[in-house]
């Protein structure tokens, strides 16, 4: 594959998010409530709730790829994976943010992103309810919010104190995690939650400084790294590596933050 | 004043959350940094930002309230209260969620409350990112979702162990509210997170069924009332009566879904 090939790899995610919008929405409208929601994790704290929409904008998206780049690999949330015949696999969560959505609030996205070799080289972060959408790649990257698209930059902040932070869901930090996260949470100027995707996209673009979480998988992760690192930010683990594996992410919009974080984080990693 | 004149009243509040509108998205899109906000609570956990959206936003409200209505007192956050010569105060926020708003996240709106004697009769709760509206008072509510109307109508959930709840932060609750609060979160299908005054739109709207706070001010909870009870809702108190000066608010699906959160909560009413 050429670099131009390559160039073009980033519009063709953008086309699958478009895919993905045209399932989604109007299902979200519709106003799916709990009780059309299936329980993948058996109820209590694995409640993890998949729609319609999930499925649906998922099975477009293969269908998508599939006929474009047969080589391609395909990991999803919702199919089984389809490995790839060469360097290249789109990692795809259509609903990130399943939650939000099934309680009709606007916090969810799609996730579309492209590895090579295992590498996360390309990043799109759709947000259907908000028309807005990010993406980023080793060229670059911009987003789309009121009609006008602008370069992602993230703030550049570097004091902790200063920062402000988005983590999902505080519960979801578990004994010796909670504590080090309310570390955190007890140094920032002041922190939101209830995010998901969307945080590391206005982490991107400069609204927000720091996002730590956990329980992140390769599907939550694989989009957001080369969106944040379009932006000028740091993305990585609680030690302050780059092994996403354990779904401990920590994302800052400068290298000084990021090790700040990290110094909080990592007796939990 | 007549009925009629009374049912005049809800329209002008709808004109008022245009007004508002006009003041917040431009300021909201432009993307206001933590560094333009000013500290109201001298930082640490009483950080309470103030946008000029908020500012300029009130005092718009102000004139036209002003203009049409001189007997109708005024209560907004930003300047000191305009006594009433009549029944009628306005009770108004112009940003609620300033946090979120400062963040660059949608989770921000306007409410508008009306009260006769004290007691809440109107309230529109406003969502410009979202570009929705909900509205309710004596004879009834609707909102405006993806440019179409419908009537408000929570979700008649009655059971605990299926409810979706909402709290803005659940670091606002401290020693024996906390303990309470995860009661009810330990009791309940899914917690979001994050939503201000949005969790009770949706609350009248059907798609969160429970949403419990502390630290509500008359400004924050003033507007809400007539909108979770337009749809068929309860609010009250965590003693399951009607006393919101403590600020602590528990607004329901149905009674009976109250009355559960309220036996959890009571004790550290």
């Amino acid at each position: 594959m050429t670099n131009q090939d390559r160039a073009a790899l980033t519009p063709f995610a953008l086309r699958l998010a478009e895919i993905a919008r045209g399932e989604t929405m109007h299902r979200w409208h519709e106003g799916i409530g709990a009780a059309d929601v299936e329980d993948k994790g058996g109820g209590g704290p694995d409640f993890d709730p998949v729609t319609d929409a999930d499925r649906e904008a998922e099975r477009a998206m293969r269908a998508a790829i599939e006929a474009a780049f047969p080589d391609h690999g395909i990991a999803g949330e919702e199919f089984p994976d389809r490995p790839a015949r060469g360097p290249f696999t789109w990692s795809l969560d259509p609903v990130d943010g399943t939650r939000s959505f099934t309680c009709g609030l606007p916090n969810w996205v799609t996730l579309i992103g492209l590895l090579d070799e295992g590498r996360a080289i390309a990043g799109v972060i759709d947000v259907p309810s908000l028309g807005e959408c990010y993406w980023g790649d080793e060229g670059g990257g911009a987003f789309v919010r009121a009609g006008r698209e602008a370069p992602l930059r993230t703030s550049g902040r570097t004091d902790l104190a200063e920062a402000r932070l988005s983590t999902t869901d505080p519960y979801l930090f578990q004994g010796a995690e909670r504590e080090a996260f309310e570390r955190v949470r007890a140094s920032v100027r002041t922190t939101r939650y209830g995010h998901d995707g969307y945080a590391y996209a206005r982490l991107a673009a400069g609204t927000i400084d720091l996002v730590i979480e956990s329980l992140l998988k390769p599907h939550d992760y694989n989009a957001l790294i080369p969106v944040v690192r379009a932006g000028g930010g740091v993305i990585g683990d609680w030690t302050g590596g780059e092994d996403f594996s354990p779904g401990k992410v920590i994302a800052a919009a400068t290298p000084r933050l990021f090790d700040q974080a990290v110094a909080l984080m990592r007796d939990a990693a």
